[in-house]
């Protein structure tokens, strides 16, 4: 390596550190066996608990269900319907439990019927006051440091991170090129179909209440190739929602790498796997496992969590 | 402007280069009153007979029709039915008049139901020996001069192109990043259905003979919203398909242009423009004259066609 800085100061000196300054270092130095061009160094990277925190529930649920009772008042029905009753009562427990269905019932009711200027702006009015139950820290901050210092190392690499993720496209970019550095066309999610009108004499974009597609397991692949066009060479992930992601970068010829971050730290974070109804990790630890895929154990490999 | 050589060598100091010259150099002084943050300037170029000709039928049918004339030994059905039929024939004039419907058709039945890597090749072995028949050119080298310099140009004040094309996505992530320098991630046009499927042990993307959208029309902003996330500062067609793609890009706060490639050079191109079934331009250029948008005339504006 040429430089002399820790480029990965919050990470521990640790196996996986160390693999991944490797890669990044014979894939970028000209004349190594493994040298990759500039054009073809593509990481993808899942956003929920791969960027930043995602328990107690996917935390762009709190923002549908803070919308959702916005807007309560035209909908007494609500009341006795799931699973906006569970909503309406804070009862983030009974909406988990109700799965990705009841999610995405919540945000078709609170993401579409608008332009995306109106969502933009929605989602960044809540920012401007919203904050975690449990942590009371505004949600942008629960982005993870190590991470943070990770997109810089592959920046300064010329490699170019986008984010692949499960979670609402424009509502991601409406946030994530400041927190991340990363520019709304190389941020992918889950996609309402919208439509090219003219309101009030002037052209919009019209968010319906219906789904394009959502971004998880294997549209993953299916999205990188429609976005990027090409394999990626390093993919990171924490659950089985990204392990055809994972699977599809690391078979490409060459070196690639994938990795996945594993839920370990109940005191700083929280702890989870196969057990957890948010971000199961089960199946994509098991292929990892076989693949020589790398984990990260946040809690022995992370000195810190947060940025601070 | 700083630079004193000519960024258009190829352009006659005509108005409307004039006008892009002011353009570029109003959003990208700092201190300007017009000044665009470098994230945002985005470009966005309509591919055929914007970048590259598509007469007397849009070029990538070429292609399609070399791969039905390659496959119709085991469909004999093929000799008469259409647009099969006219195809075999050779007879472009046949399938033209049956328009968008018959193109799709043969699109269909040679550019689906294989790997996505498996149809990359097919284009790059196509591209070696086809010639286009009128120009005996290979159809890399149909692409305008005036235009390469203006992505140049572009791409020297940090304007980032964007290909917006009814051309087929992954016919184009072929051969443009070479012949215009614009990377796949970059380049979106009209898209298959896909599927990630393990095939014989190994991951691929499967390409459906099913389409997934026609990048035409009011298709157009949306694709940009989608893939981009941001209104484009200036956006460059030529036909009717791009008008909305123009009138959301004009239509947008602060300084913006919408620029109309006119084809009216019958000796070193093509003249037409409502009364041809392909790049019809009709309501484009009424509505482009009461918006404002720059009107390019091949034949005076632009001292040569096709790169040297």
């Amino acid at each position: 390596m040429a430089s002399t800085t820790d480029p990965l100061p919050s990470w521990h000196d640790s196996a996986v550190k160390k693999q991944i300054i490797e890669f990044v270092t014979q894939t970028t130095t000209p004349g190594s066996d493994d040298f990759i061009a500039v054009a073809d160094r593509i990481a993808t990277f899942d956003n929920d608990c791969t960027l930043w925190s995602e328990k107690p529930i996917y935390l762009q649920v709190y923002f549908a269900m803070d919308r959702v009772k916005a807007m309560a008042d035209q909908h007494p029905e609500w009341k006795t319907t799931e699973p906006f009753a569970s909503t309406l009562k804070g009862d983030v427990e009974a909406l988990s439990a109700q799965g990705l269905d009841g999610i995405m019932k919540l945000v078709m009711a609170s993401h579409g019927n608008m332009t995306t200027e109106a969502f933009h702006q929605a989602v960044r009015d809540w920012l401007k006051t919203a904050k975690h139950p449990t942590t009371g820290k505004p949600y942008t901050d629960m982005v993870y440091q190590p991470m943070l210092e990770l997109l810089d190392y592959l920046r300064e690499n010329d490699y170019q991170p986008f984010i692949i993720s499960g979670g609402g496209i424009e509502f991601m970019r409406v946030w994530a090129p400041e927190v991340y550095q990363i520019p709304t066309e190389n941020i992918v999610g889950t996609t309402l179909k919208t439509e090219y009108k003219i309101i009030d004499g002037k052209p919009a974009i019209q968010r319906l209440s219906e789904l394009d597609f959502v971004n998880d397991k294997s549209v993953k692949p299916v999205t990188i190739q429609n976005y990027i066009g090409k394999r990626p060479v390093m993919a990171f992930g924490n659950s089985d929602g990204d392990m055809q992601m994972l699977q599809w970068t690391k078979a490409g010829p060459g070196p690639r790498l994938s990795l996945i971050i594993h839920h370990t730290d109940d005191k700083r974070e929280w702890a989870y796997d196969k057990d957890s109804s948010v971000g199961r990790l089960d199946k994509s630890f098991e292929v990892g496992q076989k693949e020589g895929w790398l984990f990260v154990d946040m809690k022995n490999d992370w000195k810190t969590i947060y940025k601070p």
